[in-house]
């Protein structure tokens, strides 16, 4: 069977055995004659695999019982409208750092709506970094504060948790949600669209304190309240069963493998790998990332020229080395290291660069 | 392997050699070497899954150029907020009838925005019909006239397509999209949440004009907007891939099954089937729905007792009959008899019945 090492960005690379086992019972759900995706979400055997997803999440992340797991459809795109909707007011405004694409984006469906404030934005240096603590201007008044954790396009993570000083910290994990231990408790809210590193494309998991969703404001439509999703377990109308069961399968396997510690061990060895082959090709390489605001999971590098990019796409690909074309944005290459991707694929990828700077 | 006629309303049975050919490619896509569910929805091949979707959904109902199909996630329960959202004002309102449970929740969200009519309702009859044309009270000055085809709880479906004097006509088609031929063209927009008849629980198929997508009002959230998923053929983000990948091998199927007409004669049938065991018990069942409105997709009927109709359900499994245990708001039983149930599982259910009925 053909299976090429993928570095694509989302929808992404899941782990083999994951596929193998949704393969192997695609027909049959849990002896029910049916497929998971053919079965009731009423059903005691769909009610088994929802909540067991939703434990096992809590579990890797250390949370208890004052958390709740959300499963909602839309994308991150429609988390950043949701957040403003649900919390914050003119009165008491969202506040966001914008160090990326996506974080852009958040911040400006909560402008659109009359009740952002621009705490930090490291735009003017394209994004090549992460602000610092000392640089992040949160309003007391603020209803909370929002963060990208892991900006997917530019290639930086945060790698410290923001003082907030009290405002609810909420941040958007989509690129690197359960993929290292943090004390996931300094936050308030945390959301994923999963297809990055947990699941296929189709639900967003939230993960919020409860004492945040129980209320929602009136006059929101049903499907645009959080409160309507915990009230109902994510079950008040058909949830997208199948994202759900693969991300119950992905947070399985994270667990067998030894949680996010382990997660953690791989990826920083993956990545580790992948910047020096960076740092090491004597200039051949540079990455688009400031050093201290690199990513775990999304390696950004240009190449000394466009023609020379063109042909690394090329002839990574005929070494089964699959989507390395970095975003337009950016340009140059991004190896997406997902925690799915085998330590095999990056030092595929890293002997490949080597050779690639040798012959160019 | 272990099959059953699965007679649920949703999720619900799916043509199994859709299943097979969605098993058998699950690990190497289009010799991609990755899954369906980890290509990137940005490369070759997914979008021809996509487009191609599109593009079978639009032939098999007819419709030119002049509509278009777009993938939306959230279910029917968040289009029931984004029509109003996007189409009624209140000068210009959404027009309702109200025939069930879905019907009434679209009413709801559009009147909670104040920007809803009631054109008819049968709730003070328990929803065992269809309102006739002439009971329909749609508002000269109405945006739109808002239906749901088929209610998936009550078992009752239009039989006719409501002249609406040039106000835009737009249905709920959740429980019966694709199942028979109609004259598309006098909708202008049909939505379905797939998990009825058309695929895995995820994605949003909605069928419009056009002329109604280029649009939508500036001050709503992106991901509320038509206009956003028309601009950007439905991949302003990350869409739910999987979902509209088996939405297309169902719209191939019924492609190659013969299209609507072969899909109108098969349900027909097994509606007969079903129908004609009803009134043929000398009243041990007894329908729901009055019998010029029953649906051709969802059978609803009571047994003389409820302690029969457990009865009845329980040895219905027994013989492989899953899921007709009718909705809490009807009682009894309902047999749900989409595009994929075989007539064979019809017959099955059939002969029970009789057998029930002598037995009991």
């Amino acid at each position: 069977m053909k299976r090429v090492y993928n570095f694509n960005p989302g929808p992404a690379t899941l782990p083999l055995e994951v596929l193998q086992e949704a393969q192997a019972e695609f027909l049959n759900f849990a002896d029910s004659g049916m497929s998971i995706i053919e079965i009731s979400h009423r059903s005691k055997p769909y009610e088994k695999v929802h909540n067991q997803a939703k434990a096992d999440i809590l579990e890797l992340m250390g949370l208890g019982d004052d958390y709740e797991v959300l499963f909602i459809q839309g994308g991150a795109s429609l988390q950043f409208a949701m957040i403003p909707l649900n919390f914050a007011t003119k009165e008491k405004p969202g506040s966001y750092a914008v160090t990326g694409t996506f974080a852009k984006n958040a911040h400006k469906e909560a402008n659109n709506l009359g009740v952002a404030t621009l705490a930090a934005s490291t735009e003017s240096e394209n994004f090549r970094r992460i602000p610092r603590q000392d640089e992040l201007k949160i309003s007391p008044d603020s209803a909370y504060f929002h963060i990208c954790n892991n900006n997917t396009i530019f290639g930086t993570e945060y790698h410290y948790i923001p003082d907030t000083k009290n405002i609810p910290l909420f941040a958007d994990m989509s690129s690197d949600m359960l993929s290292r231990p943090m004390d996931f408790k300094k936050f308030s809210l945390i959301y994923a669209g999963v297809q990055k590193n947990l699941g296929p494309a189709g639900v967003v998991v939230v993960v919020a304190k409860k004492s945040l969703l129980e209320k929602s404001p009136e006059n929101l439509p049903t499907m645009l309240k959080y409160e309507t999703f915990y009230k109902k377990n994510s079950l008040y109308n058909t949830p997208p069963a199948f994202s759900i069961y693969m991300v119950g399968k992905v947070a399985a396997w994270i667990k067998n493998c030894g949680g996010l510690e382990e997660m953690a061990k791989r990826n920083s060895a993956k990545a580790k790998i992948l910047y020096d082959a960076i740092d090491e090709s004597n200039g051949f390489y540079k990455g688009h990332a400031e050093k201290d605001s690199r990513s775990f999971m999304n390696v950004t590098f240009r190449l000394p020229s466009e023609d020379l990019e063109k042909k690394f796409v090329a002839e990574a690909l005929e070494k089964n080395l699959s989507g390395v074309k970095g975003h337009r944005s950016v340009g140059g290459m991004r190896a997406s290291i997902y925690n799915a991707m085998p330590i095999e694929g990056v030092e595929t990828l890293a002997d490949f660069m080597k050779n690639f700077a040798k012959n160019n």
